[in-house]
């Protein structure tokens, strides 16, 4: 509708004078909107008589939701009951029975975070657009070094644990050959690394993006307990020098995906040392365990590693995605290795010191103020609380492992004795079936598929060398107790029973 | 505080009945914290009374933020303050003079679709976490890819433009030589792509990264208005040839970040298909011009690409990130190049149908569901109303090519016969000083840092290709009017009436 205004401007047939957007309007559905999500999401969190999720098959879901984008807009009033649609069938992550993923829960002080950078639409990359999430984020990643025990370093927020990693291959590769920057792989030896056959799955993608091939990449055994095998790595490290291949990584995992193990980065370090390889530590997992200072022990020797890739999104609960890639080197190589030095966005004649504009440290050009929810969080519950956290989840791992164990139809994957080695929230069990291997194989899947039907509580399985489909348990939320372990063994026997 | 409850169980010397978290006040906080948002951010998103930015150096700011994290939490009341303080201290990107970058305004909508999934928490890798987000994303990807004109696709979502191009390159490369992915670069000739010397810097950081090396990245040249010249592209290729080298992708780009430029898409098409190399476009600035009837004839020949990346977080105001990369190919490509196979994440015994958890598609594993701000946004607006932002952004810079044109000190960088021709909502001018270049080259950074100082707008400024610093304007946010653009020229000119 044409408004009638002084000096109108009319361009191309637009009205040019005042805004177009109906500012009073958006207000108001933000608003309204904010109450749903209050109601429906965050004051039901700690809820366990609402469902975990709401289970559809895909092609139901898309009736349901109305998925098409037309040429004309909704109304309010139905865009407001499709955000209620959105959070009727959306999985409930902060459900207290929610153990499906190495992320569970709800932080107050994160989302709170995570809202105000929503409204502020900030991009992290020079201090002039990001003043307060630049500052911040210096400052988390200052005090996530001190935990690793290093007296210097440098780091950067990535979005997720894998690009944290792909982030470190490739400072590593830089740093044993600075010229592959500029000339790339070919015409080079073949360059190698290692790393367990327990690692992230990330790693394969990592060298495989990287232009290094999965091929040359070496998986080092582990043991029984799925740690990296120290002397199969220097046998795998002599056997790469022999066939005239370019060893320059190894990486090391603290707090496995699927068995939590935390490799012997000790032993590891004297190897890379030996050797002159980089030690990349993946403890997107199991970094969290350093916050605490009965279970920093696991990550024995962190200290001695090159970088770690550290995610406060999991076990502490900083709201995805929080990772952060750690360096040792504080002369300046994350920045030699990744800049670009664009002329348009780091101008070095700006009245201000630009050392402070990092976003030439990061492959990516926008990029999300993570470190932020983390600190506010921090702030918020103090070293203590996020401690308390990490103490509390391990001892509820370890009740539920003695109550396994007291049950008769269950099995634990691996032997108590060992259990208590294992990191942290990290714990497995599997249905005991009656006998046969490939029923055993099945009944994950089919109490699953009920589970979820039920909308009762998630919690993933997966095979796993040679051994059959288990429940893997993960606790992490403070939202969660033993009731809720109990409810966990009770719903299992009662969703196999038939079985 | 111990709690005395019924069946208290204690390990490890945690009470383990019942959750940790005082939920009542953790909903509390965030109830006021949502009231200091809404008063703060987004009521004032399209007040120009208001400050864009209130600037500290970086000394001051670190002492007003107290940005220690302790071992003792903060207070409700104290936390509540640093909310604001963050707040205050912040670049209110959403305000209608902040120009700096090619982002800025307030959506309603996308904001309360990111509201939504900060609550709700999801990563988005496999349907039974993540149902109604997946579906989302394929929805917007098959809307995105008729709006490219193709007949079927593929693509996904990625936390940036430079990550999209990045997979982008690897996908050609992949498609060049599948090998590659396992057995890496080292040993293969040299891989060559082209781009033009106006590209983003992502091309360089990609083709670093990916281990191709930024040497081999050939640069083309481009014509007065930034746009790439096809004949030297041909020249380039043959160059490569002769050189024994193995050019595999040509990075077109549909506006380029500092003049705006779009890539004769069709011509470069034609060169791309007799040479059998893969064409990627970057229309991370300029995809979203193909929603408008009237400007999508900037990207005439983009259906004859094999993959694009488009940020609708730019032009169309979907809130950082918003990132899609889109492929041509529909014989999953995609997911053959990129895929892991993690057992533990994408089981096939599931119950249902296992096609619908993409995560595997993808170099991240959790991954935020950035289409859905995009799609809640597109529901409310209609495609009429997305047009009509990209309608009204490109009249308002054409209307301020002309104040600039009447006003006796300033001078466009590029002739306005040109400008019309020019993309969108990029406009260029530079302040034209007395006489004397160095004198020049110092006028905008001395302006930029008045402007700052006083916070009354943002404006970005660099120097280019020989050309001395000058200002570029870019109009996106829908609360932006012509009193806007009178209001840049004015206060430009009091800012720099004693220089």
């Amino acid at each position: 509708m044409l408004q009638k205004k002084k000096n109108a401007v009319l361009v191309d047939g637009v009205i040019l004078n005042g805004p177009i957007m109906d500012s009073k309007a958006g207000e108001k559905f933000v608003e309204e909107a904010c109450k749903i999500i209050m109601e429906e999401v965050i004051q039901k969190a700690d809820d366990v008589t609402e469902k975990v999720c709401e289970w559809q098959a895909p092609e139901t879901l898309k009736q349901i939701l109305d998925l098409e984008m037309r040429d004309t807009g909704e109304s309010h009033q139905k865009l407001l009951q499709l955000c209620r649609d959105v959070i009727q069938y959306s999985v409930k992550t902060s459900h207290p029975r929610f153990f499906n993923q190495l992320y569970a829960g709800i932080d107050y002080y994160s989302l709170v975070a995570r809202f105000i950078t929503e409204a502020l639409n900030p991009s992290v990359y020079t201090y002039e657009v990001s003043p307060v999430f630049l500052l911040v984020e210096e400052a988390v990643i200052k005090k996530m070094i001190e935990f690793i025990g290093w007296e210097e370093g440098d780091g950067i927020f990535n979005p997720g644990g894998s690009v944290s990693n792909m982030y470190a291959m490739n400072l590593a590769r830089y740093k044993f050959c600075p010229e592959i920057k500029e000339k790339g792989l070919s015409g080079l030896p073949r360059l190698v690394l290692f790393t367990s056959e327990e690692c992230h799955y990330s790693m394969k993608k990592a060298a495989s993006f990287l232009g290094i091939g999965t091929e040359n990449v070496y998986f080092i055994k582990t043991d029984e307990r799925g740690k990296m095998i120290p002397e199969e790595l220097e046998k795998q490290v002599q056997r790469a020098r022999k066939e005239g291949s370019a060893p320059f990584l190894v990486c090391a995992t603290a707090g496995t995906t699927v068995l939590g193990a935390f490799d012997p980065l000790d032993k590891i370090a004297d190897i890379c040392e030996k050797h002159g390889l980089w030690l990349h530590v993946d403890a997107s997992w199991g970094g969290s365990a350093l916050i605490s200072r009965k279970h920093c022990r696991l990550l024995h020797g962190i200290h001695r590693a090159d970088s770690v890739a550290w995610n406060p999104h999991k076990m502490l609960l900083a709201g995805i995605q929080c990772c952060a890639l750690l360096v040792k080197d504080n002369s300046g190589l994350l920045k030699k290795c990744y800049s670009a030095k664009a002329a348009y966005l780091f101008q070095q004649d700006k009245f201000y010191d630009v050392s402070y504009d990092t976003g030439d440290k990061s492959i990516q050009c926008s990029r999300r103020p993570d470190a932020f929810k983390f600190w506010l969080m921090w702030k918020a519950l103090g070293t203590t609380g996020l401690e308390e956290r990490v103490n509390r989840a391990l001892a509820l791992a370890r009740y539920l492992v003695e109550e396994i164990k007291k049950r008769e139809g269950f099995q634990l994957l691996l032997e108590s004795h060992k259990i208590q080695f294992l990191p942290k929230s990290a714990v497995f069990l599997c249905v005991k079936s009656t006998s046969f291997f490939c029923l055993y194989f099945q009944v994950a899947p089919i109490i699953k598929e009920r589970m979820m039907k039920k909308g009762s509580m998630m919690l993933g399985y997966q095979p796993h060398q040679g051994k059959v489909n288990f429940f893997r348990q993960v606790v992490i939320s403070p939202h969660v107790s033993r009731e809720d372990m109990d409810f966990l063994l009770d719903e299992i026997e009662l969703l196999a029973k038939d079985l």
